[in-house]
Parts: C-alpha cells; structure tokens; sequence
C-alpha cells in the first residue's frame, strides 16, 4: 500500500474561485513552500482539455517537490497526467472501476460523511479517507455537517488514513486534528489567503503541536 | 481500422434536454429499431457515477442491436464500460492522450469545422470525423456553420469516414450527403420527435435514396 508512506498532514484542494486573478501554479508553489504535503486538482467547470492541461503544468511543479498530486473525480485526467492518486466522491466512479484502470500503485482517496460509508470505502479498496464537511463553508453549500464525535468514530473504525476537511482554518484546525486523524485538507484557508505560504505555514504548525501531543499522550498510557 | 466496417449512416447523439420526462433508453431503443446504425452518449450535466450508470444502460442496449455506442469527452467512462469508442471535441483530451489508453481496437472520432482541423485529425490518428455545426441549431447555440462547399472539401481532403452534424433533419438531409459523405449525425431530428422510431426511419430513407442516387452516378461515369 503506497499510502503508508504518504505525508498528509496538510491536503491542499484546490478550487479556482478562490485565487481571483492569481495564477493557480503559482498560489500551489506558495503552499507546498509553506508546507503542504498532498495537493489535489479540483475543476468542475473546465472542458477536459484545460484541465488537462492545468494538470500537466501542477504534475510537474509537484514532482519538483515531490508532493503527490491527486485529481478530483476524473480518472481519465488522472491516467492522462500519470497522477499519484485520484479522489472520488459517493457520486463519482465507483471505487472498483477506478482501481481496474488506474491500478495497485496509485492511490484512491472516497469522501464519506459517515461510518457506514468509511468501513464501505475502506472495503472496496480505498488508500484514504476524506471525512466531512466539518464546518460550514462556501465551498458546498449544501453539504451536511460531520461532527467530531463521528469523525473520530470513522478513524477508529478503519485502519487506512483520515483526512478532516470542510471549513478546517487556523480557529479549528487543532480541536480538528484531536480527533487522531492523519491530516486536515484546506481549500479557502490557503487559497483565500492574502499571504498563502505564511497561512500554509501557520495551519503546518497548529498541526504540529498537535502531533506532539497525540505523541506524547500515547507515550504516557504506555 | 475498426472504423471500416462500422455503419455510420445514421449517427444519433444523445441529449436529454430534448426527451423531456421520456426514458434515455426508451427513445435510444426506437431510434435504433427506426434505423440508426450508431450512438454516441452525450452527457454534459451529470456527474460522473449517473454518466457512468447511463453509459452502462446504453451499451446493453446498443450491445443487443448490434450497434455501436460511443462516449463523448469523457475517455473514463469509455474506459469504464469498454464502449466501442470515444468522441472528442476540440476542447476534450489530444486523441494521443486517449489513444494511449483506449487502444487501438477502439474507435476515436473528432470533432472538426474546417479542413486543416479535418487533416491533422486524420494526421494524429482520428477514426471517423464529425463535421459541423452544419446548420443553426438549438444544441450548440454559437458554433460557427461550416458551409456545404467546405463539407465537400473535407470528405475529398481525408480518407476516414465523415459524418455531418448541426441542424441536420429530413428537409436538408439529402443535400447534405450529396457531397459525398459517410452519414448524418443527428440529435433532435430524432430525440425531439414525438414519434422516434419513424423520425429515424424517415431519416435513413432520404439518406438511402440518396445512396442509391450517389451508386448511379458512379455507374453512370464509368
Ligand atoms: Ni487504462
């Protein structure tokens, strides 16, 4: 399983809405700079030939630093640009039909917003988890709330990696990051940003702190 | 090439704007039995688990009649139900990008409006061409029309089948496939008729007559 070795302690999503007139490349070099460990490309409106091309172009500033790159729902751009993983919502392909053409060395991320759906996801093969939304946000209007009772039910329940996101900033990204999750996965908290390496950076170490917490107390029931 | 021995007389493109509360399947199936040789499964709304579904419905279907069934834009769901082929626009995925991942033994048909656009299709390994928009039409609302005289030098310009799209019906059919191309792409001169299977079959008819005219010519000047 390729995803062992996968840092994701700070998924970046993208989505272009949120960068204005700025040049998505270049908001995506500021955040891993400021230390994003996984970026996925999200683009619902291009045709494919943009987005394809906007994957090309990420694809080779991520593997510069070495940071995975995943792309949201569309398997052909995934096998397109040789992506390190893809990402599927409970409305995208389904899970076995993904692995079939993208194979064992890739990774699969599934959104899932309850236990059933993560033991599920997990079941039919998923690398990783992406629980929520957590928070409201703009990103999906609509979107039901997962609370962090549920959230931390989901990673007790599976024994691949959990990422929290849906309105994760500073404010909650450590009550978040309790839970015993493996990450937190942003969209306007970096994208929106005036500065985005430095509120990369400020989330990078809200985590951190955490991290030696969760250690520490680990430490001490032994 | 596959392409050979593929029908493309009558090409239906799905689009379910025009079937109202009608089932996709249903109005596929009376096409296919007023005579339409081959379908390609347009879906720009969507998303991609209801597309692949659809798809998977389709390709029973077209599988029964014997008749092929293409995807448009989206080589992942190609992928997904091992359809008979892919169609590209100009703004979808380079053909070599799918190529490389549906095969060889599959079929790719690009979109062109004008000569240069029909030659280096050909040139970077197109199957079949889908020339248009022929005539003002609802589907896509400010595609510029390619003139009969251009239709005619791009089926003289290329050696692969062509086939005419755009506002094509019963009433300008056959000065259509005069110039000498392969089929008529059609979408709601069949999908929009109250009665589907004898909208086809009207089609097809004005398109034999013509064929048997186009054989007699050829007799005729030898
Ligand atoms: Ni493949």
């Amino acid at each position: 399983m390729p995803s062992l070795k996968w840092d994701y302690s700070l998924y970046l999503v993208t989505d272009r809405s949120y960068i204005g007139v700025r040049d998505l490349i270049v908001c995506v070099r500021e955040a891993i700079e400021g230390g994003v460990s996984l970026v996925q490309l999200r683009e619902k409106i291009a045709p494919s030939r943009e987005f394809y091309e906007m994957a090309e172009k990420l694809k080779s500033l991520t593997s510069r630093y070495n940071v995975p790159l995943i792309i949201n729902d569309r398997l052909d751009i995934a096998l397109a640009i040789d992506a390190d993983g893809l990402h599927l919502g409970q409305e995208d392909l389904p899970i076995a039909v993904a692995r079939k053409h993208i194979g064992q060395d890739k990774i699969i991320g599934i959104s899932v917003s309850n236990v059933a759906e993560a033991i599920q996801a997990e079941k039919e093969g998923a690398d990783y988890l992406g629980v929520g939304a957590m928070y409201a946000t703009g990103t999906k209007i609509d979107a039901k709330l997962v609370s962090l009772a549920v959230l931390e039910k989901i990673k007790k329940a599976v024994s691949i990696p959990v990422v929290a996101i849906g309105g994760i900033k500073k404010e909650n990204a450590v009550r978040t990051m309790e839970t015993g999750i493996d990450g937190i996965s942003v969209v306007s908290a970096i994208l929106a940003a005036q500065d985005i390496e430095q509120a990369a950076r400020e989330l990078k170490k809200s985590y951190q702190k955490q991290t030696n917490y969760t250690k520490g107390a680990v430490l001490k029931l032994k």
